[in-house]
């Protein structure tokens, strides 16, 4: 029989529970000192909450579930799972608008799932880490949401992550201003989202492809270049080289788009150049992929990773979708699979991370002393330790060594004389010392870990 | 557009989610202080994985997943979301046998789907709270799962419930002794877990339909009637009540089940009469519905509510359906749903427990004191304060209005009057007090509240 988890599926083992378990524990606790609150959705949706909201690419991933009785044999689907946790919060919001607060900020730590093809790194079911703030057209918005990310890495470990930040109005001042009609904005957007992936040769190829004009594309690709110079110049200084990019792009615009600048140059300000702010970058050539944002667009990136950490923006159509009313929204989502594969490869989880199951073992000397060892295991629990009791009344020796294999730090052994004397013999299964101490502080003896 | 979740599925708010993330806490608490290990897997599974191990009416609740691609459109499904937690552990321990300790102790809570109608608290989606332990015939294993489980419980705040604990192999002996042909033992068990429900006369019309001859039956439920008088009596010493059920059950067996009566008496022996074990109570009619349980079965119970809180049992066959090898195993289910509604009825949750988004909300004075708004926050956050900032330059009624709103127990305020002199405005919402403090002590003051 086939004991796989299913095509793109992981098992999450102890030691592998753990690491996320940590993770998720920071960014929770990050975002709650930001005032956020934790909200959860199904796994499962209706499928027309979700079937036109991804584009055509994403409609072919989602994952559809037969319905139950008639039906079934045609194959038809009326359920399917979470794609994303942006469109679940968008039916939320428009559901319980009336009981939600004017400022609606929650965080959301849940898996989804996609039908994609498995490879390194991407699988069919994984966790999403997203924060959102609904209600405000406020930049202090943005800036929140970019302060609570950058303390998320710094709490995990990463010191030197860089916060993009870009706007879809000013990119498409930018498009404009290289003359590139309207309607191959979208297009130019999807082929600029690759300048990481394929470079400058590959974007301009494929701007061509996709119809932008050369000109429009050479005017464009030779704006990142003289802004990616700068970035080199002020390697440094990070809020000098936002304000000189705010400049190279007042002077592209010429005029043009005045509230999408304004918003950068609030953000850039807001932040200030100190904490997270000193980890803002503004980079023009920032695109993103989804078509829904509006506004302000981030990406995190850190050293030496292709690709990114997370990212997000503002979109503020989206929830009126569902809705009706336009409500405006704002959010990011971090890459927690992503997040855990760096922290791996780079040894960043905290030392103190519980790799055993406990922190003593209790040993079983005879069956009938069996209800006085569980006595004692209950004893020590109630004082706060983590205690494992050992099945069966195997050798000591055995009993020693399945301990020391699973890397718990001590054992007890009550044998006859102890049980006599009251007594309870204490090991470091580290050091071997051990030691007879009374009943009452054993709990202590292990606290101090020998 | 319908916004509301799937039929039979939740979405669960702010308030919600604190509930179930306390409780979920205490359960994982109190698992790991026994040695427990988190395990996590996927929620879709491969659906040869789960067909054919619930029995026909749970092969009907499965929710299948449709192929992708071709396969789509004649309605085959190659995947299934997750029915419980059991066999997905099955499945673990065959495929990482070699990697898992001897005795593999885990938790898991995660939620199960099943496509039952829905109704007052049964749902589509809900959570498993599982604790197994494998590897080990001993009944050590029976007496820490029955103590962890009454741990939690009392750790939650019920402190008169009931660990019930019968035996399979008791109970195969008591349908000898009454004289139940063997090949209808399977219904006569299905009929005996209705008791609960239907009462004696219910019990034995069911016993008479299902083949049981009438005799049988009928010194089936007279044996149970004089346990439940028995227990009655012996209300305020559960101790010798189980002592008296062991010797009637040892009458009614005569000789025969030896080792299943024996374990019964180690259980009660191990668990001892006081701490958990003084919950615990023998109860021979506990029948469980399951099919694959083959040793003791477990019964959690609590006063004044119909149905349990729980169950589990060994189940020493299960995992060699996925292995080949038997590999003996036991377990115990807590019902988290069920958990959370008894303890909304009976106001259980801790008074403390968060239900503002923040400790302190963060006043906008003007724009352009907003950097200096956010500064304040960042300190306050990094001295542990959960803080919210409201976004947007309101007058300051309106932004003291929605904090109170929001039940966040202190504002603070930087006019132009408090930045000169580096001093914060400190409001308590509850009393309506305020003072100036210097910047440094803010945290201090709103820690102490107020």
């Amino acid at each position: 029989m086939n004991t796989n988890p299913a095509r793109g599926m992981r098992d999450f083992l102890p030691a592998d529970v753990r690491r996320r378990q940590y993770v998720i524990g920071v960014i929770a606790d990050v975002y709650q000192k930001y005032g956020f609150e934790p909200l959860e959705t199904p796994a499962v949706e209706n499928i027309e909450t979700l079937l036109g909201k991804y584009g055509e690419e994403g409609d072919r991933l989602i994952f559809k579930i037969l319905k139950r009785g008639e039906g079934a044999e045609t194959g038809q689907a009326d359920l399917a799972l979470r794609y994303d946790l942006t469109v679940p919060l968008a039916r939320v919001v428009a559901e319980y608008r009336a009981q939600l607060p004017k400022f609606f900020k929650r965080y959301q730590v849940q898996p989804v799932w996609r039908a994609d093809r498995p490879q390194k790194g991407r699988f069919r079911e994984f966790f999403q880490c997203d924060v959102d703030a609904i209600g405000s057209r406020s930049m202090v918005v943005e800036a929140e949401l970019l302060s609570a990310a950058g303390d998320v890495l710094s709490r995990l470990g990463f010191h030197t992550y860089t916060l993009r930040l870009n706007h879809r109005g000013v990119l498409g001042g930018m498009l404009d201003a290289a003359g590139v009609p309207a309607e191959v904005h979208g297009e130019a957007l999807v082929a600029l989202d690759k300048l990481d992936k394929v470079g400058r040769d590959g974007v301009a190829a494929e701007l061509q492809q996709r119809g932008v004009p050369d000109a429009g594309a050479a005017t464009l690709l030779e704006f990142f270049f003289s802004v990616a110079a700068a970035q080199q110049t002020a390697a440094g200084n990070p809020a000098a080289f936002n304000h000189d990019v705010l400049g190279r792009l007042q002077g592209l615009l010429g005029g043009t788009r005045p509230e999408a600048l304004a918003e950068l140059q609030q953000i850039v300000r807001l932040m200030g150049p100190e904490g997270t702010g000193a980890h803002l970058r503004l980079d023009p050539s920032l695109a993103r992929g989804l078509s829904y944002y509006t506004g302000a667009i981030f990406e995190i990136a850190v050293p030496d990773l292709a690709g990114s950490l997370g990212g997000g923006g503002r979109y503020d159509n989206l929830i009126g979708m569902f809705l009706g009313d336009e409500v405006p929204a704002c959010g990011i989502s971090l890459g927690l699979e992503r997040i855990l594969v760096v922290m791996g490869e780079r040894g960043m989880f905290p030392g103190n991370l519980a790799t055993s199951p406990a922190d003593v073992m209790v040993t079983i000397w005879n069956l009938d002393a069996v209800p006085d060892a569980l006595r004692l295991a209950a004893g020590l629990r109630s004082e706060g330790l983590r205690v494992e009791v050992y099945p069966e009344a195997d050798k000591l020796g055995k009993q020693l060594k399945y301990a020391s294999s699973r890397a718990i730090p001590f054992v007890t052994v009550v044998g006859d004389d102890e049980a006599a004397g009251g007594v309870v013999t204490v090991k470091n299964l580290g050091t071997g010392e051990q030691q007879r101490v009374p009943r009452g502080d054993v709990a202590a003896v292990i606290g101090r870990r020998g």
